[in-house]
């Protein structure tokens, strides 16, 4: 069998047509993800209100919310089983990059089954209410890294740009959610001591960051939505988020507080999730729309094919140039199509690559120096500053030393 | 079905060795199109010395080096047909990257379809000898792109750093070729102009620069071969350098000078291609022991999944503790040596990014531009230096500005 240019460039296509399938099919993936981590932050605020009242509210709540995580479980389930482990899946293909995102799926699977034994201590009341949130955040934290290494599968700028945008925003609002959870263990027991105010801004500040590569990322429909929803925020918010920065005592009602303060947040947090909703259709939208552009362009390739003179396929057979110069146009576009995508891919990629190295190194140093996320944001950036070196040039150092000391068994 | 942490801890692993196979498969194909890229660097200079002797000498090796291309030709045949098309090849998996690999794969065997009317328009002297280079040099160049192509499906960074290595050494072989080429048609027509002079300079400036990536990225053992045939290059290489770069007019029989010439060159070029075939070795070997050595984590990760003591599966059952953190450590250690591995990773995929876009660029020069490889070079060089930016940064530009002039059909 001898193979020719014409057999590869319809091969190049179809390829490039499944590598679009299995990001649609990731997309779907983070979708269910992103459902999974907004009803695993309500579970975490409702135990936070429960403990913070010694369980003398919300506990008819808890079992909804744990219901609502099993059932949003369920829902990423369906999503793995069709990820197909053994590699026979969707046309014969498996996702890039699997190896990592399989790791990472470990992880997440992981986590969810270390949830039933916590929620046993939620309900007994033998948990402190931070030790159960920093439970959760880390729950959670495996969530969004699962997500991270989904957008790393994409090689397709338009859609890695959807996925960085998407990414970007769940971070933002987990830091939204983390700050209701603190805000609202501040206002129950009516004390922000200094700590609590450190926190209270690094996680603002975080958020703000998070929003801003966002910006820089998103498409304009999910950015006009976001900046109303910004502009609805609401004065009470802000007093809310002036006082529990601010004031070390609150003279309200404890509770009444909280609960209002949790409503408040709750609203704004749920605002983002329709945002979330946007930016996850606008990406299915974009693989979709890929997909048919993709499949045309691989129908006019055939039909071009067709028409041209039947040859003899062996390598040593001189093509008349008419034909030759006719393959060569296939084989050319074919290749600038790619090249196109490739340009505006590789800066992109070195984006993400950075990113990633910043995201482990901060997981590093909350999984195994105790930290919040912001403490973690700020270690490195101060380092950073300190040396005279960039954020991802100090990730990756960092990690250097994480490896050989989890190779030291520390 | 119910999917637990460990399934996807185990089809995490399996990927990383099919990916490592894929990689070794990969490694086999380059190692082939250097042998076929090595027969074709001959046959031009062979077709060279043919036609500036107007076809008095060497007219019977032709046939000889257009059957050694056959014969390579056929072996990377071999190794495509291996990589299978439709997606269900080695253990049902194709090759990372895809659709750009099979692009590349597409204008490789599109160029070389080309060669049998050059051959006929060579042995009928109905070409000149300018023409005739360019026109194997452009076949050359396709083959060195898609060997760049490959190096980009690694996802393991001493992979990654051989395939670097051995990319840039092939890229300098390549412009010792076409010194080669340069350097006999001037001898044998005992003239140099200044053009001819620049061009010469460039080459071996280009050859310096190549060969100065590959000892950045290089095994130690190929360094050593290297260096110890860099002090072995004959005076004689010298003298003929120096008189090629520095002399209008060349005194001696011509006819003798060229055949010296090209036979000095030639002993150096099969020096170099010694040092190619100990890169491959190198390659091959590392993949080998990184698929070993993946393969005795994997069997080692089954042993203690198998003494874990029978769980039910459902995600709702308590999970008792000891087991939980037996199967964390096996989760994260999944997850840590692939961290350990991206760290590095991170800072090569950049590298190879920025350098992939140089490349991309200058074959745009070279391909619509008519430029040769040191030319499209100092091209790039130059506008950066000019703008203050960085090579990279300036390539893609120039390829954002290709594409548009494409579109347009210029």
């Amino acid at each position: 069998m001898v193979l020719s240019a014409l057999d590869f460039v319809l091969a190049s296509k179809k390829r490039e047509i499944i590598d679009l399938q299995q990001l649609l099919q990731m997309g779907q993936l983070v979708g269910a993800v992103s459902q999974l981590i907004h009803v695993l932050q309500r579970e975490r605020g409702s135990s936070n209100i429960y403990l913070c009242s010694q369980g003398e509210i919300w506990g008819d709540q808890l079992s909804e919310r744990a219901l609502q995580v099993q059932l949003a479980e369920q829902a990423v389930n369906q999503h793995l089983i069709a990820l197909d482990l053994s590699g026979h899946a969707l046309n014969g293909h498996t996702v890039a990059n699997a190896s990592r995102l399989f790791s990472r799926i470990a992880t997440v699977l992981h986590s969810l089954s270390t949830l039933p034994p916590l929620r046993q201590q939620i309900q007994t009341l033998n948990i402190s209410q931070p030790d159960a949130m920093n439970h959760y955040s880390e729950v959670i934290r495996t969530h969004l890294a699962l997500v991270f290494e989904a957008a790393d599968t994409s090689g397709d700028p338009t859609v890695s740009r959807a996925l960085l945008a998407m990414f970007s925003f769940m971070q933002g609002k987990e830091l939204a959610g983390q700050e209701r959870a603190l805000g609202a263990a501040g206002f129950a027991g009516q004390y922000f001591d200094e700590h609590a105010h450190q926190q209270l801004l690094a996680l603002i500040e975080g958020q703000e960051r998070c929003f801003q590569t966002f910006t820089e990322f998103a498409d304009p429909r999910a950015l006009a939505l976001w900046r109303q929803q910004i502009r609805a925020d609401s004065s009470e918010f802000e007093r809310f988020r002036r006082i529990a920065c601010t004031c070390t005592t609150t003279n309200a009602e404890a509770c009444d507080m909280a609960l209002r303060w949790f409503d408040v947040t709750t609203v704004r947090i749920d605002a983002m999730k329709t945002v979330e909703d946007v930016l996850e259709g606008i990406l299915m939208e974009c693989c979709r729309q890929r997909i048919r552009d993709a499949e045309v362009s691989c129908a006019l390739q055939q039909q071009e094919i067709g028409q041209m003179p039947q040859q003899d396929n062996h390598y040593a057979a001189l093509i008349p140039p008419q034909l030759s110069r006719a393959i060569l146009e296939l084989v050319e576009q074919q290749s600038r199509q790619l090249q196109a995508l490739d340009a505006e891919l590789a800066g992109l990629r070195t984006t993400l690559a950075e990113r990633k190295l910043v995201e482990r190194a901060k997981g590093w140093l909350m999984q195994y120096q105790g930290m919040t996320e912001p403490q973690a944001h700020k270690t490195l950036r101060d380092m950073a500053m300190n040396q005279n070196k960039k954020l991802p040039q100090i990730a990756e150092a960092m990690l250097s030393v994480a490896e050989v000391l989890a190779r030291k068994g520390i």
